[in-house]
This record gives C-alpha cells, sequence and structure tokens, in this order.
C-alpha cells in the first residue's frame, strides 16, 4: 500500500521534501508506462468535481488526467444552475458528491473548504485551489516541472514576477519551494507585493528577496515564473499600464537572461510573456501544462489505488 | 429477458407491487457485485439525457448510475445554449437524442412530456421529473430506502411534512405508496395542503390523514419524510416564517418520535432538518441518495441489458 | 496506414471525389460493425472540444460518434465560463487543448480559424464550422445521406431551398457537390441568395440554377435540401412571413415531387417542414442526423487509429 492511499491533498504545507520527490518518481512512472497500461491504473474509478469557482484548465486538466487513467469525471463546473443555488450547503453537497465518485476534486473561494470538505468526505478530497493562498496540485506540477526541465530544485536561482499579491498559485508555489534550498526573488509592482503576513512562515524556510525591479535580477535567474496581472487590481489604469509594460517578457529580456533559464506561467496568459518567446528553448509554460496532466494523473493513481503503479 | 428491458419508465402509476418488488431485488443484487461485475452490465452503452429544467442532483444521479455500470453519459443539462433556444420542438429533440444514446432521461416541466417522448423515441425513455407530479424514479429510490431502512413497507405509519403542494416527489411517492399498506399523514400549513385534485385517485388505495399539526403525529411514525417549503411560495413573509419554524426538524422533535423512526428528504435540504440530526442513527436522507444510485443503475441496467443481471 | 491518419479536417475543399468516396465505404464499414467491435477503434482515446459558438447538436453529434468507437470527449461546450474569457488567445487555449485530447474539434465564428488551430496543434483538428462557409464533417454526412439513400449522386437533380446567404452548411455542400456530376437548384427568396463572390469557384464545377420559385422545379428533382431561414434576417416582418410560408415543405409540395425524391434537413428544424411529412418515405432528415454520428465515427476512427478499421 502506497502512502498516499485514500488520503486528501488539501494543502501544499502538508507535505515534506521526501513525499514530494515520491509523487516525482510516480509522475515519472506515468509518462514511462503505455497509454494502455496507463488506463489500467483507475480503470472504472470515478472523478466528481465541484467548481465553486469557474476554472475551466483545472478542471480539464483533471478530467484528462483522470480519462489518461482509465477513469471518468462528472460534477459540477458551474454552480450558477445547481441545487446549491437552492441555498445547500457545501457540506451536503460534498456529501452527496461523495457518494457519486471515488475521489472529489473541489475548488471553492474560501480559505479552509477543502479542509471542511474532507472531514465530511468519506472519499478523499483534492484541493484545486481554495480561497487565496492553496492550490497544491499546481505547486506540485510547477515544482516538478522545475525538476524536470533543469535536473534538480535545491541550489536554484528563482524569480517569481507580476501580481504577488492575489495569486493563489504564487502562495502555494512559495510553501512548496520551502522544501528546497534555493534563492527567490519576488518582483512586484509595490501595490501588488506579496502580503507579508502571508509570508512570515514561508520566509524562515526560503531565502526572499523583494523587489520592483525585474532587470536587476534577470542575468541572474535560472527559472523565471511569470504570473497574470490584472487591470482590474488597479485602482489607477494609468498605474496600470505603466507596470504592465515593465514586466513583460519578450526576446530583448530572454537575452539578457542565463542562455539556460526557464521560463514558466500557470496560464492562461494574457500578454505577460509576447508570443515570439513561444518558441525559444527557455519558453516551459505549455511543457508545464502537459506535466500539470500527469502529475495529477499520478496524484489520483496514488489516492485510488491501494497498490499504487 | 427481463420484463423491464426495453420499456420505458414513465410513470410511478405503472407499476404494481410485485414489479416494485423485482427492481428492488434487481437494487439488492447491484449492490452485492463487486465493481468490476457491475461495469460489465452497461459497458460501452450511452445514456442521452434531456434536462429542460436544470437538476444537479438528479441528473448526477443517473450519471454516477450509468457510470457504475459501464457506461456513459451525453446530453443537454441547460436547454439555454442548446438547439431548443432555436425554436426546436421536444419531438425533434427526442428524435436526435434517441440517435445519440440507448437510453433517454427526460426532465421537463410539463405534464405528459415524458409518454409524448417515448411515443416518439425508439429508445426507451425515462422520466426524470415533469410536470407537477411525475417523478419515478425518486419515489422507486425512496421506497426502497423505506423497505432497506425499515424491512418492510406494509405496516408502516408515514408521515410526510412540508410542501405538499407543489412538490412531485409527494405525489409520486404518495402513488408509490398506494401498493402497500400504509398510514400516511400529511402534514403541512393550511396554504401547502396537497391539491385534493390530485389525490383523489390515490385517497382510494391509501389511508390519509390531512393535517397541519406535526406534534400530534410525531410518537407514532415509523417515517418522517421531510421536503423543503420555498420562501417563494408564500405571498406574505411572515406567514413563512412562522410556518417554517414549526416543521423543522431538530433534536428536540426527534427524541419525541419512536427511536427507530427514520428521516428522509429528497434533498437539497436547506435548513428543514437541523444538521445536528444528520449524525443520529435515524437520520437516512443520505443513505436515501445513495440508494438512488443503486436503484437507478439496477432500472438502467434492466431496461439496457436484455439478459438484466 | 490509411491515408486519413493525423490529417486534420479543415475544409471540404481538400477532399477529393475519391477520398469521399473512402470515406463512405469507411462509413459503411462502421455501420457493419458490432458495438463492441466498433469500440475498439478508439478505446481510450480522447477528444477535445472547444465550441465558440454554442451548437449542441454538433457537439453531441461527436461526443456520440467518439463514444460509439470507444473513445471519451472532453472541453468547452461555451466560452462564456472559460479562461477564453479572462483574454487567453486561440493559440494557447488550442496548445492546451491539445495536450488534454488525442484529436481537436473546433467550432469558431471566423474563416480560418480551423486551419490557424491546425497549425498550433501537434494533435489533429476537425472544424465542426468555421466563418461562414466551412462545415466539413457537415458536408460530408450530407453526401453520405445522399449516396445511402439515392444509390448514387452522380446525375442526380438537386434543389436546395432556405436561407442561402448565411448559412454556412450550404457553401460546403456545395463545394463536395462539386466533385459530382449533379444539377443543382439554389431555391431562395431574392435578399437571401447565395453570395456570388462565394460561389465563383463552384460555378465552374457545378451547374448552377438560382431561383425564388421553387415550384417549377419540384416536379424534377431527386433531393431537396431544406434549411432555415431565420427571422433575424428580415428587416421587415412582413417580408419574412410572405417568404416562410412559400418554401414550407408540407404534404401537398411532396405530391408534386417525385414518388422516391427525398427530404433533407440539416436540422434543427422550426418550421421549414411540416410534422406530417416526418412519416413519409421521402423524410430522411433523421436518417441523415443518424449517418452524421457515424461518418463522424468512421472520421474520427481513420484520424486517431493508424490501422484504420
Amino acid at each position: 500500500m502506497n502512502e498516499f492511499y485514500q488520503k486528501d491533498i488539501i494543502s501544499i504545507k502538508d507535505y515534506t521534501k521526501e513525499q514530494l520527490e515520491t509523487i516525482f518518481t510516480s509522475t515519472d512512472k506515468i509518462l514511462n508506462l503505455s497509454p494502455f497500461d496507463r488506463r489500467e491504473i483507475c480503470k472504472g474509478k470515478t472523478l466528481g468535481y465541484l467548481f465553486y469557482e469557474p476554472s475551466t484548465r483545472t478542471r480539464l486538466s483533471f478530467d484528462s488526467a483522470m480519462a489518461s487513467i482509465g477513469g471518468n469525471s462528472l460534477g459540477i463546473s458551474d454552480i450558477t444552475s445547481s441545487s446549491t443555488q437552492k441555498g445547500e450547503s457545501l457540506a451536503d453537497t460534498v456529501r452527496i458528491m461523495s457518494i457519486y465518485s471515488d475521489i472529489l476534486v473541489l475548488r471553492h473561494p474560501l480559505d479552509g473548504s477543502s479542509r471542511f470538505a474532507a472531514e465530511i468526505s468519506d472519499k478523499p478530497v483534492i484541493n484545486a485551489g481554495s480561497g487565496t493562498e492553496e492550490h497544491p496540485t499546481q505547486a506540485i506540477q510547477d515544482l516538478f516541472t522545475i525538476k524536470k526541465e533543469k535536473k534538480k530544485i535545491d541550489g536554484l536561482k528563482i524569480g517569481i514576477v507580476g501580481d504577488l499579491k492575489y495569486g493563489r498559485t504564487v502562495y502555494s508555489l512559495l510553501h512548496g519551494l520551502g522544501n528546497y534550498d534555493v534563492d527567490v526573488r519576488l518582483i512586484s509592482p509595490e501595490s501588488l507585493r506579496i502580503r507579508s503576513d502571508s509570508t512570515y512562515e514561508i520566509k524562515k524556510r526560503l531565502d526572499l528577496t523583494e523587489t520592483t525591479d525585474i532587470e536587476e535580477h534577470l542575468d541572474d535567474l535560472d527559472v523565471l515564473y511569470v504570473t497574470r496581472i490584472q487591470k482590474e487590481r488597479f485602482p489607477d489604469e494609468e498605474e496600470y499600464l505603466k507596470v504592465k509594460g515593465s514586466y513583460v517578457v519578450g526576446l530583448d529580456m530572454l537575452k539578457r537572461m542565463k542562455d539556460d533559464a526557464i521560463i514558466l506561467h500557470p496560464l492562461p496568459r494574457i500578454d505577460e510573456i509576447s508570443a515570439d518567446v513561444d518558441k525559444t528553448k527557455n519558453a516551459k509554460y505549455f511543457e508545464q501544462a502537459e506535466y500539470g496532466k500527469y502529475t495529477r494523473s499520478a496524484l489520483l493513481g496514488m489516492i485510488i489505488n491501494e497498490n499504487g503503479f
């Protein structure tokens, strides 16, 4: 029996470096299996998704991950047409969905929603994004991508640029990186700096530098993780336009970076990375999306299939 | 060949006690099969759903039922983005869906819609709720739950409380109970009493008592079936609040009931049953939801699979 | 290896008569396979759909086609709740969807969108309707239906009636018919005549007659292909009502046609064909829908399965 069997995935903070490495090894195994053998792992099993926030990207990643290991998916991708509209509690919806499926995937705007759901559900629960800080499977996908593309995580210099205040992806990634010996540069406009209350714990484990100036770090970075800056976050449009331009990753910026630096992005991208970067050997955001499918296949397989694979 | 093979399910009124018992036996068989054997029953078959009213709950129950017996589901869960918007008739939509699937599941606001669809479709049709009175698979699920939890239906004292005027669930359940020797208490506010025109037939077969006072019946009941009272049904909010409170099933009420009485609810629940009842041995509404999945699996299996299972 | 393996389907103009006949032969093979054997063709494969215009009919046709050959479908049926709302480009969405699936099915309002997607995607792309003129799988379905029901296409007299200006179906069908020796009558109100710029090429290959008068052609036609006339297309409602009436296909009209003429319609139908025609031996529009499922199964099978079937 593998250690993830029937376990929930609630927060990236719950994982040790050793456990993360186990997940990476399983993902490599999945990648090396034939499609035929993959489909045996969760044959006939059902994933139930409950998305209280729309996220087509994440939902389809889980759906395709489950399909590739032989299972199927059902659920509510958009609560506006569902019973929850009639006022049903999260608890009841989770209970019912745990009857309809072998594993639950929950996306919810509130912090703590996944842990709450896991306590209620008698099927394992995967947090597919909750509240302001948690998106553990995204962090696992990001870490796996770094490991895969740089052959290691320890010792790397990692820049994270964009909106560091509102994106839950960044917080989860930082907590994940806390397991490794890395040097992290947080690059954002002043108004979108990482929340200090949320980084109190991370700072104990990570070497963090905060800056508004991406230029001074470019030549030093092994990984540049780019996130979207949403216009809505700025009270003043002029402020937005000024900031936006300065963080767009283009060929010019790429030239000033290490030859083997990699560019990541959780996607969807708007224009934070110009399209001409896509074809460079540094662009790894589409590989990142593909690894996301396979890290999720590995997680689902380990949780659902007692024997692992 | 089993007697349900390729037959429609239109109305609970079409079933004899003997047929209901056959369905219960098949459901028990399904429950006792291994997941592996279950998935052979409708392997590769397709359920097509047409929901002219949104009902995530019922749709997912059918979807998961079909998945558990090896089939898959496709269809229209919400007509607002479909061809019917362009003015297509129900007849045409049914004809097309019967091309795309092996069995049709229809939810429609109009009385008679399912029977109409069944005449047109060359695939069997299951009524997943139509008009004001028909929801046969819900009634079968409810009867199976009573049978399973009380070991019998005949001889029971059954209270049905809440909105008895507008819920189609109640009418279908009453017609189903008409096959048994039961004593039924209909408990509702005056303005939400059961429609007398609809109960004319039922009254010939069932011992029905109508009341607004739940208290006087509590100590006598073997089953309390609770339904939602929707605020929208009351012209006067004060009237609503008065009524609402008096029918909330809580631990206090439970204490005055028989020790082995069971509480049912078709779900979704809002606050007709307090959450602290959930953990009592009397609360059987989540079991009821689970039985719903398996009664539907049994029905689908018998209709689609010539040999039954 | 079959010649369609891993190839895109972008435009009906890309196909020779010989290739169309190969597709028809494969569709016949699919029709003759047992459901069990069919399900082996694309077992475990995933179709990813991206619908930038809602089209429940076309999406379900693909979904059921894929299910019948053992595959499953996932995707975005309605972009309003998707990442594209956040401003993601078609290119990125296509890239991601090609990670999640083995074949892409794209519906998009812009001309050229499918060819663009095919250049970006590393999985084959099927155009499920784009811009004003292209709907290749619909044309293949229509041609197959004619072939199947009339035993030939060459030599037939084919009337196409209704809105010839705005329906992409008609343009694709005409280009498909360009491979055959047919006599085509285009029957429409003056304001909904076929666009002359779009028929310049077709006219070189097809014997086309344009008319507003359906009566004079009725007794001559082997095939009458009916399309919807949408009220919204008319600035003046009176104009609409006049036109609408004159093209409704009813029993009266049928009497004046050849005994073995067939009536086709891409569906959904509103009232262009009266319901009493449905039961005549001439009505073949529901067969047409069914053939649509199987031509799509054949296309998917040939593209995904190297060995064909």
